[in-house]
């Protein structure tokens, strides 16, 4: 049962029934227990499907643990693993993770690691889970809120994505998944960036352009499960993105969502493109122009540069001290393993915070 | 550079010289950072062999942990985590386990989680690391002193066998290691349970037996190392001396080293593979009489049986509430997934204390 070894996700998109998942529990009659983790959030607005949907088939548990990033440790997974531990999870037992990317991003480290792996599926209520986090394999938590730096890459036995979750968030969290769908525009499919900068996006409109996100990161994850290559365009916005992250959440001031500091970062690589990747310059003002005007600008006027950089050198793709990027050569098409100097992260760093 | 997909660890067995070691550190030239995962004794009597030998060659910084099975916890991963995060190690570092059992377990563990998983390399010191613990890809922490609760499975680049570390044990963990060896006897080769049995094993006479066993457990976990089959007869022992050692290490009366926790649970074992596996009285009575004469009899009598059983619930093979134990059908030869009763168990557990 241990499933460290790559086995690509089987995933389901349901817009209106739950057909699908009951399917998937007939099938593994091999099941001794079910667990759901949630954070109080999912608790409180999609436990209570879940539940109506096992009633009078199958037996849960629920683990609730605090959500948000500042939670993203490695106590709340000593948390689970002793609540799995207490109530008897064997080899066989599954975990469902119902929530967005914090809440797959932990119980797929803890279901990896508790009796070196037990199975888990995801299902995402969030639109960055369904566009992004719940896909891929990769699952972590932060250390001293430096961003994923624990964790291991395992994929899910199963995604179940559900539209019905969807109306369970505001329009901040909406925005903030979004991000990632047009991320995903921009490394892979200009068909799909055109198609998201024509049309408005709202959670009656997104479904096939959801499908069609889902699609472009399931591919490159299965062509590259171990990130030894392609998936690292994935990162594009991520490396500056990251680091914003951790300066907020160990600052204590504010803290952006994940998407809100992904976008900045996005922004700022599509200039570092101009110069290190060949990104044309009309494209870039394209791009740039259109994520200000859909997801605004962001506060990062409380930043410091030189503690923004103390989080750069923690990112996971630099190699013997050199910053490595994933950037754009064309609106759709992205290059990875870019070595960009310290000097132009702060010129792109400083545009942004000038930019009115 | 993440390794959680299965990859066959080239193991490298020298007597006298560190060439093949060279050899292999010659190769990388990838490696950014090596790092040194030492516990106090192997800090202060095997460190230094490594460190003459990298010397004027390759830099290092090495990082102690508090040894023994009580520090086998996720506070010294923390530690870990912390010390490679703080020295600025990245994907392209490299751990170096340097130790027994322990340290293969704890420093496996750290590697394949930081920054989703580094390379690592084992240099067991101790017999039962060379015999057993670094080889095979099983890592883990132990959870409320419930034994490798926590871990998983990833093979490390490369294991370094060197006679020369066996001069820095006592007779109580040469001992310690050379349980295992047996056991790889008894559950794969009769061959060498007769060498076993007809010499007496030292450390000078242990190379040519130590490779085979070494040999032995190799294949097993070639052959399946995600352990859904065949690598299971290698807890033969395991299930029942997992449990003793638990029990011990949560009294805090005394404790034992984990093969002679090992040696008692193959004893008792051999004792239910007659009811439950067809092993022959004569054969059963040759084990037992062969370990209780080379490893002698352990002291059992304060350890509560209710107690025990409650630590044999959480053993991983369990499924569906059920013992699953790996029992012999003959010296040589093991079968896997054997439901035992809990009477048969407390049965086994009697007799030994009763035996004189």
């Amino acid at each position: 049962m241990s499933s460290n070894q790559f086995k690509e996700s089987k995933i389901l998109i349901e817009d209106n029934s739950l057909d699908s998942l009951l399917d998937y529990f007939l099938t593994k009659n091999n099941l001794s227990k079910i667990f759901i983790l949630t954070d109080e959030n999912t608790k409180k607005y999609c436990l209570s499907i879940l539940a109506n949907f096992f009633y009078n088939k199958f037996d849960f548990t629920s683990i609730e643990i605090a959500g948000g990033e500042q939670n993203k440790t490695i106590e709340s997974c000593i948390a689970i693993w002793n609540q799995l531990s207490h109530a008897g999870a064997d080899k066989n037992s599954l975990l469902v993770n119902l929530g967005g990317g914090i809440i797959t991003d932990i119980g797929g480290f803890v279901a990896s690691t508790y009796l070196r792996g037990i199975n888990f599926i995801n299902i995402p209520t969030s639109l960055m889970g369904m566009a992004d986090a719940a896909i891929g394999g990769k699952n972590g938590i932060d250390l001293n809120a430096i961003k994923n730096q624990i964790g291991s890459i395992n994929f899910p036995d199963m995604i179940f994505i559900h539209s019905l979750f969807l109306k369970t968030l505001n329009d901040r969290h909406f925005k903030n998944g979004l991000v990632e769908v047009f991320k995903h525009g921009l490394i892979a499919d200009k068909k799909l960036w055109l198609n998201l900068s024509s049309v408005e996006i709202n959670r009656d409109s997104i479904g096939t352009i959801l499908t069609k996100a889902i699609e472009i990161k399931n591919n490159i994850v299965t062509e590259d499960p171990y990130e030894k290559g392609i998936r690292k365009i994935l990162n594009f916005g991520h490396t500056i993105g990251h680091a914003l992250e951790s300066c907020l959440l160990n600052s204590g001031e504010y803290q952006l969502l994940h998407g809100e500091a992904i976008v900045a970062g996005m922004i700022m690589e599509t200039w570092l493109s101009e110069k290190y990747c060949g990104l044309k310059l009309d494209e870039s003002s394209e791009i740039t122009s259109k994520l200000f005007e859909i997801f605004g600008k962001k506060k990062l006027s409380l930043i410091n540069f030189d503690n923004f950089i103390s989080y750069l050198n923690y990112d996971k793709k630099n190699q013997h001290q050199q910053f490595n990027f994933s950037l754009l050569n064309a609106i759709g098409s992205c290059k990875w393993n870019i070595a960009v100097s310290l000097e132009d992260v702060k010129v792109v760093f400083n545009r942004y915070n000038a930019t009115i």
